[in-house]
């Protein structure tokens, strides 16, 4: 498995808004093909600041599979409106 | 449990020495008091770049616990020369 590691930040003020959305966007992700777990963590420095783990089989299931799907434009119009930014997207191999 | 999260760039044509200090350094963190798993992940788009995970039992044992420690001091010296810039390093809570 790979790991999805994205960085959001969300407008001013919305941290409490942006966790009720999650809870309605999160099963879009879920149900992608080779999604394996999903984990969105809100930042102790900065409650504004969201780290989001994803755990994918292959680089492609994530990049093509779901950035091309429909759940990935039902998914980020329920969050989109509240990023302050575009989130920053990397992946990373399995552990050493 | 908290999640530390750090964002490592190793110095240009060091990412496998960084590994095999990795090797050296890792038991330095995990006999730490509340260090219940470590995770080193290579980048995929830059293989340059890591991200550690760990997590602790609470934010102080590792702020505290561990930054305060002799087993920082030996992590560091044997990771820190191999760094590009000091790693930016926040923590997130609980997932959602």
């Amino acid at each position: 498995m790979i790991l999805e590691r994205a960085l959001i930040t969300v407008k001013p003020g919305q941290a409490e808004a942006f966790k009720a959305a999650f809870v309605k966007a999160r099963p879009h992700i879920e149900g992608s093909k080779g999604c394996r777990k999903v984990e969105m963590r809100p930042g102790i420095e900065n409650p504004d600041d969201f780290l989001l783990l994803v755990w994918w089989d292959t680089l492609e299931d994530h990049t093509v599979g779901f950035r091309e799907s429909a759940a990935f434009a039902e998914w980020r119009a329920i969050l989109g409106p509240l990023f302050a930014a575009p989130p920053a997207v990397v992946h990373h191999e399995e552990p050493l």
